[in-house]
Protein backbone atom coordinates (compact mmCIF):
# COMPACT_ATOMS: atom_id res chain seq x y z
CA UNK A 1 0.00 0.00 0.00
CA UNK A 2 2.11 2.81 -1.57
CA UNK A 3 0.64 5.84 0.79
CA UNK A 4 1.10 4.10 4.35
CA UNK A 5 4.60 3.30 2.71
CA UNK A 6 5.18 6.74 2.08
CA UNK A 7 3.78 7.71 5.42
CA UNK A 8 6.66 5.35 7.51
CA UNK A 9 9.61 6.51 5.32
CA UNK A 10 8.40 10.41 5.85
CA UNK A 11 7.13 10.23 9.62
CA UNK A 12 8.56 6.70 11.03
CA UNK A 13 11.40 7.21 13.57
CA UNK A 14 13.70 4.24 13.39
CA UNK A 15 14.29 3.57 17.12
CA UNK A 16 16.68 0.71 16.59
CA UNK A 17 17.64 -2.14 14.26
CA UNK A 18 13.70 -3.40 15.00
CA UNK A 19 12.22 -0.83 16.61
CA UNK A 20 10.04 1.79 14.34
CA UNK A 21 7.82 4.22 15.69
CA UNK A 22 4.91 5.53 13.74
CA UNK A 23 3.34 7.71 16.47
CA UNK A 24 2.00 10.73 14.49
CA UNK A 25 -0.19 8.22 12.34
CA UNK A 26 -1.24 4.88 13.83
CA UNK A 27 0.00 4.64 17.37
CA UNK A 28 -0.77 7.36 19.83
CA UNK A 29 -1.79 10.30 16.71
CA UNK A 30 -4.19 8.69 14.46
CA UNK A 31 -4.59 9.64 10.65
CA UNK A 32 -8.66 8.87 10.20
CA UNK A 33 -8.32 9.50 6.40
CA UNK A 34 -5.30 6.74 6.11
CA UNK A 35 -6.89 4.23 8.02
CA UNK A 36 -9.96 4.34 6.14
CA UNK A 37 -8.05 3.66 3.08
CA UNK A 38 -6.24 0.75 5.56
CA UNK A 39 -9.81 -0.69 6.19
CA UNK A 40 -10.77 -0.57 2.47
CA UNK A 41 -7.63 -2.45 1.53
CA UNK A 42 -8.23 -4.70 4.26
CA UNK A 43 -12.00 -5.19 3.07
CA UNK A 44 -10.80 -5.70 -0.66
CA UNK A 45 -7.81 -8.62 0.20
CA UNK A 46 -10.34 -10.77 2.72
CA UNK A 47 -13.38 -9.68 0.57
CA UNK A 48 -14.76 -13.57 -0.59
CA UNK A 49 -14.12 -14.68 2.49
CA UNK A 50 -17.68 -14.27 4.02
CA UNK A 51 -16.02 -12.87 7.15
CA UNK A 52 -18.85 -12.02 10.69
CA UNK A 53 -16.62 -10.00 12.61
CA UNK A 54 -13.31 -8.42 13.10
CA UNK A 55 -11.00 -9.11 16.35
CA UNK A 56 -8.25 -7.01 17.27
CA UNK A 57 -6.34 -6.22 20.32
CA UNK A 58 -6.91 -2.16 22.01
CA UNK A 59 -5.55 -0.13 21.44
CA UNK A 60 -3.66 0.24 18.31
CA UNK A 61 -5.57 -2.11 16.59
CA UNK A 62 -8.73 -0.31 17.10
CA UNK A 63 -8.56 2.12 14.39
CA UNK A 64 -7.78 0.32 11.62
CA UNK A 65 -10.20 -2.93 12.60
CA UNK A 66 -12.96 -0.46 12.95
CA UNK A 67 -12.28 0.93 9.43
CA UNK A 68 -12.37 -2.81 8.12
CA UNK A 69 -15.49 -3.53 9.91
CA UNK A 70 -17.13 -0.67 8.83
CA UNK A 71 -16.31 -1.18 4.84
CA UNK A 72 -16.72 -5.42 5.78
CA UNK A 73 -20.74 -4.44 6.94
CA UNK A 74 -19.63 -6.64 10.19
CA UNK A 75 -18.97 -5.49 13.61
CA UNK A 76 -15.64 -5.39 15.47
CA UNK A 77 -13.92 -6.47 18.82
CA UNK A 78 -11.40 -5.24 20.58
CA UNK A 79 -9.91 -7.95 23.19
CA UNK A 80 -8.86 -6.37 26.51
CA UNK A 81 -5.45 -6.76 27.66
CA UNK A 82 -6.26 -6.61 31.50
CA UNK A 83 -9.59 -7.80 33.36
CA UNK A 84 -12.44 -4.87 33.99
CA UNK A 85 -14.76 -5.00 36.42
CA UNK A 86 -18.14 -5.27 34.51
CA UNK A 87 -16.33 -7.96 32.17
CA UNK A 88 -15.11 -10.85 34.64
CA UNK A 89 -15.83 -14.32 33.90
CA UNK A 90 -17.98 -16.14 30.29
CA UNK A 91 -14.16 -15.34 28.95
CA UNK A 92 -11.75 -16.54 25.96
CA UNK A 93 -8.33 -15.88 27.01
CA UNK A 94 -4.70 -15.99 25.98
CA UNK A 95 -1.41 -15.51 27.47
CA UNK A 96 0.30 -12.82 25.63
CA UNK A 97 3.97 -11.85 25.83
CA UNK A 98 5.51 -8.54 24.56
CA UNK A 99 9.21 -8.40 23.91
CA UNK A 100 8.77 -4.75 23.51
CA UNK A 101 7.56 -4.20 26.92
CA UNK A 102 8.95 -7.24 28.28
CA UNK A 103 6.17 -8.61 29.96
CA UNK A 104 3.34 -10.79 29.66
CA UNK A 105 -0.75 -9.89 29.18
CA UNK A 106 -3.87 -11.62 29.41
CA UNK A 107 -5.89 -10.77 26.57
CA UNK A 108 -9.29 -11.52 26.56
CA UNK A 109 -12.61 -11.20 24.84
CA UNK A 110 -16.66 -12.02 25.95
CA UNK A 111 -17.58 -15.23 24.53
CA UNK A 112 -20.84 -13.45 23.81
CA UNK A 113 -19.40 -12.52 20.90
CA UNK A 114 -17.92 -14.97 19.08
CA UNK A 115 -19.24 -18.10 18.42
CA UNK A 116 -18.57 -21.11 16.76
CA UNK A 117 -20.86 -20.24 13.87
CA UNK A 118 -18.41 -16.88 12.78
CA UNK A 119 -15.80 -15.99 10.35
CA UNK A 120 -13.03 -14.26 12.16
CA UNK A 121 -10.84 -11.54 10.38
CA UNK A 122 -7.73 -11.00 12.90
CA UNK A 123 -6.20 -7.44 12.68
CA UNK A 124 -3.78 -5.68 14.32
CA UNK A 125 -0.86 -2.60 14.01
CA UNK A 126 1.81 -4.64 13.90
CA UNK A 127 3.27 -8.05 13.08
CA UNK A 128 6.76 -8.59 14.91
CA UNK A 129 7.08 -11.73 16.79
CA UNK A 130 3.55 -13.02 16.46
CA UNK A 131 2.74 -12.86 19.98
CA UNK A 132 0.01 -10.87 20.25
CA UNK A 133 -2.08 -12.39 17.05
CA UNK A 134 -1.09 -15.85 18.07
CA UNK A 135 -3.21 -14.96 21.52
CA UNK A 136 -5.97 -13.81 19.42
CA UNK A 137 -5.92 -16.71 17.08
CA UNK A 138 -5.99 -18.87 19.91
CA UNK A 139 -8.96 -17.05 20.80
CA UNK A 140 -10.38 -18.02 17.56
CA UNK A 141 -9.92 -21.35 17.82
CA UNK A 142 -11.44 -21.68 21.58
CA UNK A 143 -14.68 -20.24 20.16
CA UNK A 144 -14.81 -22.74 17.16
CA UNK A 145 -15.23 -19.94 14.61
CA UNK A 146 -13.83 -20.31 11.43
CA UNK A 147 -10.34 -17.87 11.29
CA UNK A 148 -10.18 -16.08 7.60
CA UNK A 149 -6.86 -14.59 8.08
CA UNK A 150 -4.90 -12.08 9.76
CA UNK A 151 -4.57 -8.58 8.48
CA UNK A 152 -1.20 -6.16 9.67
CA UNK A 153 -0.62 -2.49 8.59
CA UNK A 154 3.61 -2.83 9.46
CA UNK A 155 4.85 -6.04 8.89
CA UNK A 156 8.82 -6.28 10.34
CA UNK A 157 9.31 -8.85 7.89
CA UNK A 158 13.14 -9.38 9.29
CA UNK A 159 10.90 -11.30 12.58
CA UNK A 160 9.67 -14.31 12.75
CA UNK A 161 5.58 -13.29 13.11
CA UNK A 162 4.62 -14.62 9.97
CA UNK A 163 6.41 -18.04 9.83
CA UNK A 164 4.95 -18.89 12.80
CA UNK A 165 1.36 -17.96 12.02
CA UNK A 166 1.64 -19.69 8.37
CA UNK A 167 2.92 -22.76 10.31
CA UNK A 168 -0.47 -22.65 11.65
CA UNK A 169 -1.99 -23.12 8.47
CA UNK A 170 -3.03 -19.37 8.34
CA UNK A 171 -2.74 -16.47 5.73
CA UNK A 172 -1.14 -13.21 6.21
CA UNK A 173 -1.68 -9.73 4.65
CA UNK A 174 0.15 -7.19 5.76
CA UNK A 175 -0.02 -3.93 3.78
CA UNK A 176 3.48 -2.92 4.41
CA UNK A 177 6.39 -5.30 4.70
CA UNK A 178 9.79 -4.03 6.10
CA UNK A 179 12.21 -5.97 5.08
CA UNK A 180 15.19 -3.71 7.44
CA UNK A 181 15.59 -1.00 9.74
CA UNK A 182 19.27 -0.76 9.79
CA UNK A 183 21.96 2.04 9.74
CA UNK A 184 18.27 3.87 10.74
CA UNK A 185 16.52 3.33 7.04
CA UNK A 186 13.43 2.03 6.19
CA UNK A 187 13.58 -0.85 3.55
CA UNK A 188 10.64 -2.53 2.70
CA UNK A 189 10.07 -5.79 0.98
CA UNK A 190 9.44 -5.84 -2.56
CA UNK A 191 5.94 -6.53 -3.47
CA UNK B 1 -29.53 10.94 18.77
CA UNK B 2 -32.33 8.56 18.55
CA UNK B 3 -30.60 5.75 17.06
CA UNK B 4 -27.99 5.38 19.60
CA UNK B 5 -31.00 6.03 22.23
CA UNK B 6 -32.64 2.56 20.79
CA UNK B 7 -29.35 0.60 20.79
CA UNK B 8 -29.18 1.76 24.28
CA UNK B 9 -32.74 0.54 25.38
CA UNK B 10 -32.01 -2.89 23.10
CA UNK B 11 -29.12 -3.67 24.04
CA UNK B 12 -27.84 -2.01 27.40
CA UNK B 13 -27.12 -3.94 30.29
CA UNK B 14 -28.06 -1.96 33.46
CA UNK B 15 -25.66 -3.59 35.82
CA UNK B 16 -26.80 -1.25 39.18
CA UNK B 17 -28.32 1.91 39.88
CA UNK B 18 -25.34 3.57 38.17
CA UNK B 19 -23.59 0.92 36.07
CA UNK B 20 -24.69 0.53 32.23
CA UNK B 21 -22.93 -1.81 30.41
CA UNK B 22 -23.15 -1.67 26.50
CA UNK B 23 -19.96 -4.00 25.68
CA UNK B 24 -22.37 -5.03 22.35
CA UNK B 25 -21.99 -1.99 20.36
CA UNK B 26 -19.40 0.35 22.13
CA UNK B 27 -16.89 -0.66 24.84
CA UNK B 28 -15.83 -4.46 23.83
CA UNK B 29 -17.66 -5.34 20.22
CA UNK B 30 -18.33 -2.25 18.40
CA UNK B 31 -20.81 -1.20 15.77
CA UNK B 32 -18.97 0.51 13.13
CA UNK B 33 -21.94 2.19 11.28
CA UNK B 34 -23.29 3.27 14.41
CA UNK B 35 -19.66 4.85 15.41
CA UNK B 36 -19.96 6.50 11.86
CA UNK B 37 -23.28 8.01 12.88
CA UNK B 38 -22.02 9.16 16.26
CA UNK B 39 -19.16 10.96 14.45
CA UNK B 40 -21.53 12.77 12.15
CA UNK B 41 -23.44 13.83 15.06
CA UNK B 42 -19.88 15.07 16.74
CA UNK B 43 -19.12 17.18 13.71
CA UNK B 44 -22.07 18.51 12.85
CA UNK B 45 -22.33 19.70 16.61
CA UNK B 46 -18.84 21.34 16.49
CA UNK B 47 -18.61 22.55 12.82
CA UNK B 48 -18.06 26.07 13.59
CA UNK B 49 -15.19 25.42 15.84
CA UNK B 50 -12.68 25.06 13.30
CA UNK B 51 -11.54 22.08 15.15
CA UNK B 52 -7.45 21.05 14.26
CA UNK B 53 -7.57 18.11 16.58
CA UNK B 54 -9.86 15.51 18.48
CA UNK B 55 -8.56 14.29 21.76
CA UNK B 56 -9.88 10.95 23.44
CA UNK B 57 -8.49 8.58 25.87
CA UNK B 58 -7.99 4.80 25.15
CA UNK B 59 -9.55 2.52 24.60
CA UNK B 60 -13.42 2.97 24.11
CA UNK B 61 -12.92 6.31 23.15
CA UNK B 62 -10.88 5.54 19.82
CA UNK B 63 -13.31 4.48 17.55
CA UNK B 64 -15.90 7.16 18.19
CA UNK B 65 -12.75 9.76 18.11
CA UNK B 66 -11.63 8.27 14.64
CA UNK B 67 -14.81 8.90 12.89
CA UNK B 68 -15.82 12.23 14.38
CA UNK B 69 -12.11 13.18 13.28
CA UNK B 70 -12.49 11.37 9.83
CA UNK B 71 -15.71 14.02 9.27
CA UNK B 72 -13.86 16.78 10.37
CA UNK B 73 -10.97 16.22 8.30
CA UNK B 74 -8.60 16.31 11.35
CA UNK B 75 -6.36 14.01 13.41
CA UNK B 76 -6.97 11.92 16.22
CA UNK B 77 -5.03 11.56 19.15
CA UNK B 78 -5.32 8.50 22.36
CA UNK B 79 -3.94 9.47 25.83
CA UNK B 80 -2.44 6.34 27.26
CA UNK B 81 -3.53 4.63 30.42
CA UNK B 82 0.65 3.94 31.55
CA UNK B 83 3.75 5.07 29.85
CA UNK B 84 5.37 2.14 27.24
CA UNK B 85 8.61 2.58 26.68
CA UNK B 86 8.70 4.36 23.08
CA UNK B 87 6.76 7.07 24.70
CA UNK B 88 8.51 7.83 27.99
CA UNK B 89 9.34 11.71 28.15
CA UNK B 90 7.83 14.68 26.64
CA UNK B 91 4.97 14.34 27.67
CA UNK B 92 1.52 16.19 29.22
CA UNK B 93 0.39 14.17 31.70
CA UNK B 94 -2.52 14.21 34.69
CA UNK B 95 -4.51 11.94 37.10
CA UNK B 96 -7.44 10.38 36.51
CA UNK B 97 -9.07 8.33 39.36
CA UNK B 98 -11.91 5.85 38.05
CA UNK B 99 -14.93 5.20 40.44
CA UNK B 100 -15.80 1.98 38.58
CA UNK B 101 -12.57 0.35 38.73
CA UNK B 102 -11.44 2.29 42.46
CA UNK B 103 -7.77 3.11 40.89
CA UNK B 104 -6.09 5.94 39.98
CA UNK B 105 -4.21 6.02 36.09
CA UNK B 106 -1.87 8.64 34.96
CA UNK B 107 -3.02 9.61 31.76
CA UNK B 108 -0.60 11.38 29.15
CA UNK B 109 0.16 12.47 25.24
CA UNK B 110 2.73 13.53 23.66
CA UNK B 111 4.01 17.04 23.35
CA UNK B 112 4.42 16.67 19.53
CA UNK B 113 0.97 16.28 18.90
CA UNK B 114 -1.52 19.12 20.42
CA UNK B 115 0.47 22.82 20.30
CA UNK B 116 -1.08 25.50 21.89
CA UNK B 117 -2.12 26.95 18.37
CA UNK B 118 -4.89 24.02 18.29
CA UNK B 119 -8.24 24.02 19.05
CA UNK B 120 -9.07 20.81 20.48
CA UNK B 121 -12.44 19.07 20.50
CA UNK B 122 -12.16 16.33 23.44
CA UNK B 123 -14.04 13.41 22.97
CA UNK B 124 -15.34 10.28 25.50
CA UNK B 125 -17.36 7.08 25.62
CA UNK B 126 -19.10 7.57 28.85
CA UNK B 127 -19.16 11.11 31.09
CA UNK B 128 -20.03 10.13 35.25
CA UNK B 129 -18.19 11.69 37.38
CA UNK B 130 -16.33 13.46 34.96
CA UNK B 131 -12.89 12.67 36.04
CA UNK B 132 -11.94 10.98 32.18
CA UNK B 133 -12.89 14.41 30.86
CA UNK B 134 -11.25 16.30 33.12
CA UNK B 135 -7.81 14.80 33.11
CA UNK B 136 -8.13 15.15 29.11
CA UNK B 137 -9.22 19.10 29.68
CA UNK B 138 -6.03 19.18 32.12
CA UNK B 139 -3.52 18.28 29.08
CA UNK B 140 -5.12 20.45 26.50
CA UNK B 141 -4.85 23.50 29.24
CA UNK B 142 -1.51 22.38 29.74
CA UNK B 143 -0.76 22.77 26.11
CA UNK B 144 -2.15 26.03 25.52
CA UNK B 145 -4.17 24.91 23.05
CA UNK B 146 -7.96 25.96 22.75
CA UNK B 147 -10.37 23.73 24.22
CA UNK B 148 -13.71 23.92 21.54
CA UNK B 149 -15.94 21.47 23.82
CA UNK B 150 -16.62 17.69 24.88
CA UNK B 151 -18.75 15.57 22.84
CA UNK B 152 -19.81 12.56 25.22
CA UNK B 153 -21.73 9.50 23.66
CA UNK B 154 -23.80 8.42 26.71
CA UNK B 155 -23.93 10.76 29.57
CA UNK B 156 -25.18 9.45 33.16
CA UNK B 157 -27.26 12.77 33.63
CA UNK B 158 -27.42 11.28 37.29
CA UNK B 159 -23.78 12.00 38.08
CA UNK B 160 -21.93 15.05 37.96
CA UNK B 161 -19.62 15.39 35.61
CA UNK B 162 -21.42 17.79 33.18
CA UNK B 163 -21.62 20.21 36.13
CA UNK B 164 -17.46 20.14 36.84
CA UNK B 165 -17.21 20.51 33.13
CA UNK B 166 -19.55 23.16 32.79
CA UNK B 167 -17.87 24.98 36.13
CA UNK B 168 -14.88 25.67 34.34
CA UNK B 169 -16.83 27.07 31.33
CA UNK B 170 -16.91 24.38 28.73
CA UNK B 171 -19.38 23.06 26.56
CA UNK B 172 -20.51 19.31 26.94
CA UNK B 173 -22.66 17.90 23.97
CA UNK B 174 -23.68 14.40 24.68
CA UNK B 175 -25.42 12.63 22.11
CA UNK B 176 -27.18 9.93 24.57
CA UNK B 177 -28.27 11.92 28.36
CA UNK B 178 -29.74 8.66 30.66
CA UNK B 179 -30.98 10.59 33.44
CA UNK B 180 -31.83 7.31 35.46
CA UNK B 181 -31.05 3.41 35.87
CA UNK B 182 -33.28 3.00 38.74
CA UNK B 183 -35.33 -0.10 38.84
CA UNK B 184 -33.20 -2.05 36.34
CA UNK B 185 -34.60 0.40 33.84
CA UNK B 186 -32.51 3.32 31.27
CA UNK B 187 -34.51 6.51 31.47
CA UNK B 188 -33.35 9.01 29.20
CA UNK B 189 -33.43 12.95 29.54
CA UNK B 190 -36.18 14.23 27.17
CA UNK B 191 -34.23 16.60 24.66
Amino acid sequence: MERLKQKIINEGKVLSDSVLKVDSFLNHQIDPVLMQEVGEEFASRFQDERITKVLTLESSGIAPSVMTALRLGVPTIFARKRKSLTLIDHLYSAEVYSYTKQESNTISISKDYITHDDVVLVIDDFLANGQAALGLIDMVKQSGATLAGVGIVIEKGFQNGRKLIEQEGFRVESLAIVSSLENGKVTFKED
